[in-house]
């Protein structure tokens, strides 16, 4: 079995708490509260524009042409096209560019990002895929499987983003971050792996609270 | 007015909530629960370690000899010194080194310290320093105020904790702090006082969810 | 007139030295040893490499989605465009991908790379770009200057290098990284200006320092 | 054999090159030209003080309480110690503090220096001490032989410094960073050891350019 695959096994109690947040299921069935969706993306967009950094300071990690070349890319369909698309789906919840442009982060956002790029920054390319590949391998589990539930995929508000994470393009590059943190970790001494599972298991543990953090409409506490 | 007073002023309302924090306010008057005061010392310490690699980061942002050994300085009393007071202090609550070293952070442990190293990596100077001064200049007014309610200094559990953040020694770290702040914030542009400001203002907030963290006991959601 | 064209004009004396240095020139008028071009192309391959790496760094620094974007599009066409009309290009000196990978950079081109990185990284966008800036407004105005020489357009060995920097692709991005850096330095307190201009003149010096050492053969001197 | 005696075994052909470098032996016997050692006094407090970084980045990287608090120490000793005596020894040729604040890095000491501080910052702990070392061992070295010299101690001029390397403080800093190194580059995958030797490698070349840097009493080409 490969590392990550033993790492999602030995997690997998949180794992399945994550996809089966009631954000996560409500979605799924299209009930939930349009409000809580309206605040989840404006905190996603945030969330974004932090994460596309992961990749550019991967292409910086990057030891080979060919692993920063893969990054670059990622980084600028990111940038470049992923996130006109989030605009475009925002607009039809009444958020404009501006709203995005000037949205402040909710505590947990602020939390998640700065840890990512923390580690991201300070460690290797192993550790920096450790952050990133909870949000990047749960979005394409959990687009897959909502994909399969009675009108998911054409409800009304929420069809779009079942359809883009059930996407094979989005599969893809979970799959991508999965052999790269595979081929990265393999041969590290023990005490570096025990490091890189614990950073995999506080992103994990992250993406949970992201969920909830929408869920519950977060916010700063003295506001 | 100094651009750091002008700050404080402006954040008058957030500052005085965490002053008057209900942990704050019976850590003075010496009816906190004890076991809240075992968590906060456990979480405190590995706030301290990552804490002091911002006095590390620092000295490598500085740009002058003489504010390089400042640093320096700073950086060596907090692990050589103080960190060990801390070890002893903790002995008292029944914390032994072994689980202050194997202790594990909260989510807004986690947080607060990741989003201070990351600004203060990523920022210059003005924008690290802007980042570690709430927890200093708020801790040593904290220290100053307990220090004058009845009983406060003489505490069996918590007196040490007051004499520690009222101690002049204390009050001269945070003075220098403000002043290094002032120093290196003024004649920058509008665009980066405002940002500068906004990481001041979300270390306060942090501040208040420490102590918040504390008296609720807070643990990882999935546990 | 703009921060970068006076800085220019502050450093002309340098600037001109480049610009005429006997590799440029026999490289205009054809006459260059094919040798020295042959060394320099291999240099100047895993020289590109890292500077990608600086347009990653940017994509970290910027702080508006539009600035983050245009450095994730420079970084893509560098990696997967760029560098695969490098790898052409050195066929026709009988420069395999394996050579490319496998060399080892030569004294000069480990302290200009290393440097900008290390500015980069450590400083704001302004410090990443006066770093960045000089290679390509340089080779901009040399690949134009060139252009109009006899016959150095249509030179069977050289002729593609300067179609290549004289295109109005090659001139759009230098003229993207001129305003980039007027825009972020502007309004800086004097200092601040000294320290990019210090290293605008530090790059522009390792400009001519890095024609040298292919003029040169440099290599490591205990080999 | 332990990691760095094994790589020091390998690398033995140029590691004795930079022992019998003019500058070492001339400096042993006292024959060096006082113009020549006062560049070197110069260039080398502007290399001391990037070096002291080097151990603020250690300190961040570290991963356990003591390892911090040994960079914190060898850094304050540094920056408070170690500099002011390199102030008072270069009053004796003449050196103002003033001209050691102004004084502008050679090309060769901002090569090394930078080099040492990128990969400090963008490697683990294995590879910032594989930057470092090389110039503490043989310092250690070096001084240690010179002092066996006839009269090598007590010359006038070179006496102090030969006095300073051969000390045994600064023999157990060498030792330090021996053991340390070994220690976190054991268990390492072998291509992650291909890469920690060729730092040290490449800090081993420096040191050889650092010699003859001030053997040449070298400047920047175009002034």
């Amino acid at each position: 079995m490969s590392f990550t695959h033993d790492l999602k096994e030995k997690l997998l109690p949180v794992w399945q708490q994550n996809h089966t947040h009631p954000f996560v299921e409500e979605l799924g069935q299209g009930t939930l509260d349009k409000e809580k969706f309206r605040y989840f993306m404006v905190q996603d967009y945030l969330y974004l524009v932090q994460y596309a950094k992961l990749f550019a300071v991967g292409a910086v990690k990057a030891e080979d042409v060919e692993t920063m070349g893969a990054f670059a890319k990622v980084m600028d369909v990111t940038m470049n096209e992923e996130m006109s698309l989030h605009r475009q789906y925002a607009k039809k919840f009444g958020i404009t560019e501006q709203e995005l442009e000037q949205a402040e982060p909710a505590p947990t956002t602020l939390a998640y990002t700065r840890y990512m790029l923390h580690e991201g920054q300070n460690g290797g390319l192993a550790e920096l895929l450790a952050a990133v590949l909870p949000c990047m391998w749960s979005y394409a589990e959990i687009g897959r499987k909502l994909s399969t539930w009675p009108g998911a995929l054409e409800h009304e508000l929420y069809g779009e983003w079942v359809q883009m994470y059930s996407d094979d393009e989005f599969q893809q590059l979970a799959d991508w971050g999965i052999s790269m943190l595979d081929r990265t970790a393999e041969n590290k001494p023990e005490a570096e792996k025990r490091k890189i599972e614990n950073i995999f298991l506080t992103t994990t543990r992250f993406e949970y609270l992201f969920w909830d953090m929408a869920y519950r409409l977060e916010g700063w506490p003295q506001t």
